[in-house]
């Protein structure tokens, strides 16, 4: 039986997991026997590398992969916007179907990428771009399309994760945590685009366009990472039963009205104190754990390792497997199976980040003196807005904090009252504000 | 475009919940506006029903609706072994791609049935045959195909993890829960299949005949199930930090000799010790849980609702679209997708009872004397079985409880442990013995 060509661009981390795995197809599924690795575009020529394949299919040049008429399917795990999307663009182009661990690429430019690749009538698979190994986005295509899904989230970024498991754990503060993380490998010297939420926001973008039928704009999307988490709000959080994770979470949006052609969703990326018998709570390390909810089928999670080079490799090699399952079918002329194209079929939008609904946890430093409870809560009532509880915290040096928790309001609600509650003269601060499940 | 005609064999909870989704297609991935429900077969045609669809397609005659030339994907869900199996043979011989629910039929009869598919060129789909609504069939098949698979674990009973949960919960005996869990609709009138776990061998025959590559026989599993268990080993099992669940493994074997083409696996159901930070270790209630392990992508989890008309009927349409898709990319001649019909393409057998490696939770009943755990320590010694705590219990009327928890041994080193101990004169009972993780 003729091989299926494999092109890959980029042998950094996930890309040798990949070559890794097509070079030992021993004890994994058949398939993997029949694919092949033609070429291989890497950076620097020069730079030593251990090969487990022959060095002569190495090329500095990507476009020499992405032509090789041998080459039926394109890998792209170089990382980085350009010239990553550019080369997606040129392989879609040359008819080649391309698999990509590109989350950033794929959040930003997606919309143009997969007019590409149905103008072209090939698939571009994405399996990898969110939660490492998890399977994820091919049981969102091919396993949950019966359902009427109302909210997908998760903890979509490991580095946060880990660097929460271990404030929550050891009551440890951020910048003693964070440092560890680095020396580790768990974050980048530039820690940015995880520990502001940036890279989850990525994720989400891409979730909640499969999830839903649409895509979204990925600038729309209010962010909060984790960067200016104190390790006193861990603190407060565990005592009252939560504990604080990164959610990146995209729900039918209830505040803003549904046109018929256009579906407002609520897509947020903030810490979130989580219950403690919630299925997201017992998410630990460098963990993934993505909760997709739907009707008829209630609620159902995936749970995995977020990242690494195995994981990684494991997600590109399925979507590999899917496009050389559907030429093995032995069929050119056929239409995409659109569960796997999962083309667009609603559109999608972000509604204003007033709309978005949802409990919170704000906590105050205040006066202490008798009645600022009081106070506030009667502030929050003359604003209808529920409180399900509030709790005095640590007093000393005539400060108190206070913990509020309130039922599920809108963030316009929480603003107009967060600004009532700084003009009481016993209100010092609100210190933090954040989501509560 | 022409609709996709779909026959429907049962109309009980789950077959009532596929007729409703494909008869609400309003926010559901649009294939599913492309099902036409055509007939419908039941029992008994006098019962009152509430239908969302036409009565005109209601049938006493499977048959008619298998033969009915409209009709190209043929559900079964009607249950039962027969006459389940040979309609799905008749459904498979007529042309018909299957999906079915039906977990005793696959379990005894899935070779059979995938020898018939495979010479007939059609599909039958398990997805709602294990795990309810979890996605767990289709991303075996379908997103970890790179991997040497090495473990498949979980919890797949909703009614003993129902029962179970609650015994942890509230320190209630089984007897108790048992019936509460009847009353609840959440356990059979004939408790039988559930408690003794035979339902939970006939899942994990499925699974591991998917993950494995090659089916097993499903009467070569040895099967424990909850009903001899005793709240005392749920507490005691509490203050060593674990939870009691009954589990469902098949792992590879590693005791037994590998030939070149054939894989010995370890496969078993039993109340098994999970330690209390160990992700299978919150699934409580009728939730199921399925841990997937392998080379390289560490460890997945699937986590969801067990059982119930929606989340079972989720994964009988999943089935459905899967095939729906692949008729629309509209080539007839194509050979089958070698993902989605998950030919076995190794053999495996299940490995001798006594070479099972695990660790191991052992209750003795022994008089109340001084020496006693040292005698029991010397005889686990001498048999070079690594003990990880032996720890006393309560003490009363000359009696003391001793539990004991192994490192990893073969089931044959533990019997001959366990006949030795029997023969000390302080010895008076093994009153539990148990798998632990």
């Amino acid at each position: 039986m003729k091989k299926i060509g494999i092109g890959l661009l980029g042998l950094g981390t996930v890309g040798s997991g990949v070559a890794s795995i097509i070079n030992t197809p021993l004890g994994r599924h058949p398939l993997v026997a029949q694919l092949e690795l033609i070429g291989v575009a890497v950076k620097d020529l020069k730079k030593k590398r251990d090969l487990a394949f022959s060095e002569s299919i190495l090329t500095s040049n990507p476009l020499e992969v992405i032509e090789n008429p041998s080459v039926q399917i394109v890998i792209e795990v170089m990382g980085g916007i350009e010239p990553a999307r550019s080369l997606i663009i040129k392989a879609i182009r040359a008819g080649k179907s391309v698999v990509t661990a590109n989350k950033a690429v794929i959040a930003r430019h997606g919309y143009e990428i997969a007019n590409e690749a149905k103008a072209a009538g090939v698939y571009v698979l994405i399996e990898a771009a969110v939660g490492g190994g998890i399977p994820i986005i091919e049981p969102l295509k091919q396993s949950l399309g019966g359902n009427q899904i109302t909210k997908v989230s998760g903890i979509i970024n490991g580095t946060t994760n880990y660097i929460l498991s271990r404030m929550d754990k050891e009551g440890a503060n951020y910048d003693e945590v964070l440092k560890d993380a680095k020396d580790l490998g768990y974050a980048e010297s530039d820690p940015a685009a995880d520990v502001e939420g940036l890279d989850a926001a990525d994720k989400i973008a891409i979730l909640s366009g499969l999830a839903f039928g649409g895509p979204i704009k990925r600038s729309d999307i209010p962010v909060k990472g984790i960067n200016c988490l104190k390790s006193k709000d861990v603190d407060y959080a565990k005592r009252l039963g939560y504990v604080i994770k990164l959610l990146a979470i995209s729900e039918r949006n209830e505040h803003q009205t549904t046109t018929k052609d256009s579906l407002p969703l609520s897509v947020w990326v903030e810490p979130t104190l989580v219950p403690g018998e919630h299925p997201l709570a017992g998410v630990n390390g460098v963990n993934n754990a993505i909760l997709v909810e739907g009707i008829p089928i209630g609620q159902v999670m995936f749970f995995g390792p977020g990242a690494g080079s195995g994981p990684t490799a494991s997600a590109v090699v399925a979507d590999i497997l899917n496009i050389a399952g559907i030429k093995l079918m032995g069929n050119s002329n056929s239409n995409l199976d659109p569960l796997l194209s999962a083309e667009s079929w609603r559109d999608c939008y972000v509604a204003e980040e007033n709309k978005i609904s949802k409990k919170n946890y704000i906590r105050l430093i205040t006066d202490d003196t008798p009645g600022v409870i009081g106070k506030i809560g009667t502030l929050f009532g003359q604003r209808k807005i529920s409180i399900e509880s509030i709790v005095q915290f640590d007093a000393s040096n005539l400060e108190a904090e206070i913990v509020v928790i309130t039922h599920q309001i809108t963030k316009g609600q929480l603003n107009e009252a967060l600004s009532d509650i700084k003009n009481l003269s016993e209100v010092k601060d609100i210190a933090a504000s954040m989501g509560c499940l």
